[in-house]
């Protein structure tokens, strides 16, 4: 039996609960849990907010741990061995996108916490294909956060070929954009941070922007004109996005890893008349993963945590929900 | 003095004009016209829908001519050599666009029919760095709309390095549609024709589509779903954008080179999950023109056109006003 916490019901408080893993199939690996990152998607699916939750639910996909048991079939890791799981915790490895490397974007792949149990647990099992081993050196107790947060800022970066002397702003400087940030002054890159706090503003200059813009104040917004060779934007309510657009350089990208839920009412001639773009992406595969986790240990970068108890899970989604955590919280068990 | 015809108020019929040119600068060109496509722009600027026009207004951005005077300082035509010229009638050179080689993108471009006299006249005047030669061999007659309609949308597949392994689909079949068709055949990809017209079905196969689809029946365009890796959309009406969305695969691409002047109403959401894009652009730089017509010559590419005489322009405006050209026509001087 593995202990877990689990949303019995829509929006529900966590609870204790315990489940039988089964026996462990040949491509699994069973984690000990060490860390367990809270992401606003968790809240999202305790809240069935997207109509794919199935309950009990366990949360947590931002997870740190050491392999207790591997599937006879896994070469590739070691009891003990330091790793971290994600989004996914499976894919089908037969569609064109696993055959490309783009396992993030398979059909078919398993969400850790859509009809799988996750990691606010002792435990969490996965295909061995979707974990991914920590480096050395790497700061194990604020790790958890890259596996979603920091992946999903990172793989535009990749996706997009991203360059060292391009200039990129972040709109939303909070679990995500404050990874952004840093990523993205490791990566070479002049870097503007948007966010409405004044507080938050004078921290993004120490995470790595080199400007910090208020994101509310139309003005300043509009005293970017024609700057950036990407935006991304990690909110999730409406801004003026043909505002920002005008932001945006000739052949700029406006790129959408937060999403909100009213279309974006964009104009057409903003993206004909500069080539420009807007999009968007989900995480990332293992591979890229991999990778950021290397150049997040080269380049030292962190998220920034707030630490609770497994035990205090309740408390520590309180504090999410309140949309104080500075910037990102963590479960350690 | 120039010949020409020119509209001399706000959707006012042309009428004869004759302007003094002055003195060639040392960088231009004058070209003796031969023919000169028309574009639905050309009726946009007479009508001053974009409010930029400046009457007396010469239209004409689709031109094939001769070199008939060179000035001092142009060294690479020669009297005589067939050249073509689009929208754009020169560039600043010095902006960064201009020495990336991205000239279309320049600021402060100048549009041969904004503030400019253009094509539908004897002769016209441009920077010689805006002029392109045609290449022997190439379909005299028909060459003018390639400028204009033909690299608005050849320049995507440059620009997003489509490969011939993409499946591409084409929004709307008429004169940028059509010649679409017929380059992205040439390209290698997979092709669709999305038209409202049951003749233009039959006839897009002829011109290169492998698959033929109702745009305006949504069981149809949903039976689509996931497939392209492209879509060019020629149209300016609105569509079900969210819908055609639905059609592109993963990391897929719906891109605008028509213009509707109601926003696009994108859901997030479906950018996000499939790392998909929505981007515009306008026309080609001097080097992509000239990279296309090397490559419709060898494919043997030509716009489908209807011919008028210059003195007919009227006419011929009225004929594509009534939206029964078929599928480009040009004037013949």
């Amino acid at each position: 039996m593995i202990r877990a916490y689990a949303a019995f019901e829509q929006g529900a408080e966590l609870q204790p609960f315990e489940y039988d893993p089964g026996e462990l199939q040949a491509c699994e690996v069973e984690i000990d849990v060490l860390y367990s990152g809270i992401c606003h998607s968790d809240l999202s699916m305790i809240d069935n907010e997207w109509g794919i939750s199935r309950y009990p639910l366990v949360p947590g996909h931002e997870i740190v741990g050491r392999i207790a048991k591997l599937g006879e079939k896994v070469r590739h890791f070691s009891p003990g061995e330091l790793v971290g799981l994600g989004w996914h915790a499976g894919f089908c490895k037969e569609c064109s996108l696993c055959c490309s490397g783009d396992h993030n974007l398979c059909a078919s792949a398993q969400a850790t916490i859509v009809g799988h149990y996750g990691g606010f647990a002792e435990k969490v099992r996965a295909q061995a294909d979707s974990v991914v081993a920590i480096p050395d050196g790497l700061d194990v107790e604020s790790a958890g956060p890259l596996f979603c947060g920091g992946i999903t800022v990172f793989n535009p970066l990749v996706q997009f070929d991203v360059k060292p002397t391009d200039k990129v702003a972040v709109i939303g400087i909070g679990g995500l954009g404050h990874i952004a940030l840093q990523f993205l002054n490791a990566w070479g890159c002049e870097v503007t941070a948007f966010t409405s706090s004044e507080v938050k503003r004078n921290e993004a200059l120490q995470l790595g922007a080199h400007h910090a813009l208020n994101s509310r104040d139309l003005s300043e917004v509009a005293s970017a004109s024609g700057q950036f060779d990407l935006i991304i934007s990690t909110v999730n309510v409406k801004l003026d996005w043909n505002l920002f657009l005008s932001t945006l350089a000739p052949k700029g990208r406006l790129h959408f890893v937060g999403a909100t839920l009213e279309p974006l009412d964009i104009g057409v001639f903003s993206l004909i008349g500069g080539q420009r773009s807007i999009s968007g992406s989900p995480v990332g595969s293992p591979a890229t993963i991999a990778r950021m986790l290397d150049f997040a240990r080269l380049h030292n970068i962190k998220p920034v945590v707030e630490k609770y108890k497994l035990a205090d899970v309740n408390s520590a989604l309180a504090r999410l929900r309140s949309g104080k955590a500075h910037y990102r919280i963590v479960l350690e068990r």
